[in-house]
């Protein structure tokens, strides 16, 4: 294991002036629903809308002149993309962006509005031909979560959660290669806090719950969820020890109670999540967690990058008032 | 002038055990549509999502054993009915609510879910029908604004923005009859503090920007807009002389801006506002108040009670990325 808290503690260090500190905000109105104490951590509204800057930014710092002037390259569903892109730009690095075809439309834009390369490819195909171009070209290669200055990036979350609200009870990441969870776990575990974590999946794609019960990584079939931002068919090498040694458990949910969950995070917490985002509470719903009345339940919302056009999902999404 | 800078801090040690301390939010990815350093105050996270809920606790608890046995009577278009229903349930106490034909119909009804009476009227008759049944029934009348506790109960907004961020430039905050106007201005501007006060209501009705011209309370002429909480014909005449006295002046601006700033809030901020909630944005994308770059204002988010049904209203609205 070598993402440690030192390396996140150093992360936080070298991104400070790029990143936004995010809002712990406590969201009152929706704690009838989850039947706890709501907090939520606002990664929506850090830079490009989601936590996945931290690590881009985290990795490109540390390059050397000789790699900026190479350029970079990434496979991402859309946000660790769009993240990249915008991190690139802003230190005038040539990027691309090796994109699945199960990402929403409006995401590939918006990283091809921030200047980078676009390659489309199939979802099981991107690691592969991200790969492949990285030693044809002399790119560097970022992996969206299998990096360990990409999880120390993730893991400034963890710091600012204990920075922010020291006596937190339990944190919910959602999950998909585990580099946000991974970063959380390191950071707030070895800081000898009691705060419990869990990590949130797609039941259509349960690699974290399955290789935990197997005690090895187990890669898990391809199938689409509206959290298109958790489409990972295997954890990361890297983060998987870290998650199996530190998390307390995973949840799942159901696409329904995604939406659902999504729904009244938007009209009852004012707050827009993309679907992947509201994955944690949608599992509390399920009751895959039962928290207590008085509990302290932080949700991290992971990213807001919704097009207006899949709001129109949520039309029909009904939940007792 | 009666409302004052000792009875708003009398209403915050009254209501803070019923109210949220709301959030206030730096919205970094605004800044670049605004031109300025965005600070939200995110009052449709308050109690029934609105500001309202302030002025509605504010009040009601400072009515005797004997009124509060006979009932309490409003008018409103639905944020200030949907306090008022929910303050007058906590305390156990019956509620009627006036509500004219201009208040979107999710609004009646939630009020109606709250356990009030319900009182459908034509916009201009509804303060005449409430004075009437509160007459005929011993109802103790609840003002939306035109009401020394209701100013002092919104003025609580000011006393947080001060103590949250004692050195913002400039709060604008969404106007109608001028509650929340008046309350802010006095808290604010009687602690001897420099920032700058504006009032922002919608051009469809702008009862302040021409009583302020002709220096008296003027009656506009009742026209529809998109920001329904904002329809009053004519300042209050308890709030009009604190506005006259303290104000830095009123912006307008026009629906199409309104739901734009609504749609920028959403997708770029990633909170939902309702329309009336957003026409302080909408003014400066009129530049009818062009900030400084380095300007740090305050829009005060008012209210978050939308229909799932009119976040359509947004479709085809545009704005440059």
């Amino acid at each position: 294991m070598t993402v440690t808290l030192g390396k996140i503690r150093e992360a936080q260090s070298r991104i400070g002036a790029h990143v936004v500190e995010t809002p712990l905000h406590r969201a009152h109105a929706l704690d009838r629903f989850l039947g706890c104490e709501v907090y939520l951590k606002l990664e929506n509204t850090q830079v490009t809308g989601a936590f996945k800057y931290r690590g881009a930014i985290s990795k490109i710092l540390k390059l050397s002149n000789a790699e900026r002037q190479r350029g970079i390259i990434t496979a991402s569903s859309g946000n660790h993309g769009k993240a990249l892109a915008h991190a690139a730009r802003e230190l005038g690095i040539e990027a691309t962006v090796v994109i699945p075809d199960t990402a929403p439309p409006f995401k590939a834009s918006a990283i091809e509005q921030l200047g980078a390369h676009i390659v489309q490819t199939e979802v099981t195909e991107r690691f592969a031909v991200s790969e492949r171009m990285a030693k044809e070209n002399g790119y560097t290669l970022f992996h969206p979560y299998d990096d360990d200055d990409i999880m120390a990036g993730q893991g400034t979350v963890g710091l600012e959660l204990m920075a922010q609200h020291p006596s937190l009870d339990t944190v919910i990441v959602p999950t998909s290669g585990g580099g946000l969870l991974g970063g959380i776990l390191t950071a707030i575990k070895e800081s000898a806090s009691g705060i419990r974590i869990f990590g949130a999946e797609p039941a259509a794609v349960p690699r974290y719950s399955e290789s935990l019960e197997h005690g090895g990584r187990m890669k898990v079939e391809s199938r689409s969820t509206i959290a298109d931002a958790l489409v990972s068919v295997q954890p990361g090498a890297r983060n998987f020890p870290v998650v199996q040694k530190y998390a307390d458990g995973m949840l799942k949910a159901g696409d329904e109670s995604i939406l659902k969950a999504m729904k009244m995070l938007l009209m009852e917490g004012k707050i827009l999540a993309e679907p992947s985002a509201a994955v944690g509470l949608a599992a509390v719903l399920e009751d895959a967690y039962a928290p207590e009345r008085d509990e302290k339940v932080c949700f991290v919302i992971s990213g807001g990058n919704v097009g207006f056009d899949q709001l129109g999902q949520l039309e029909n999404i009904r939940y007792d008032i």
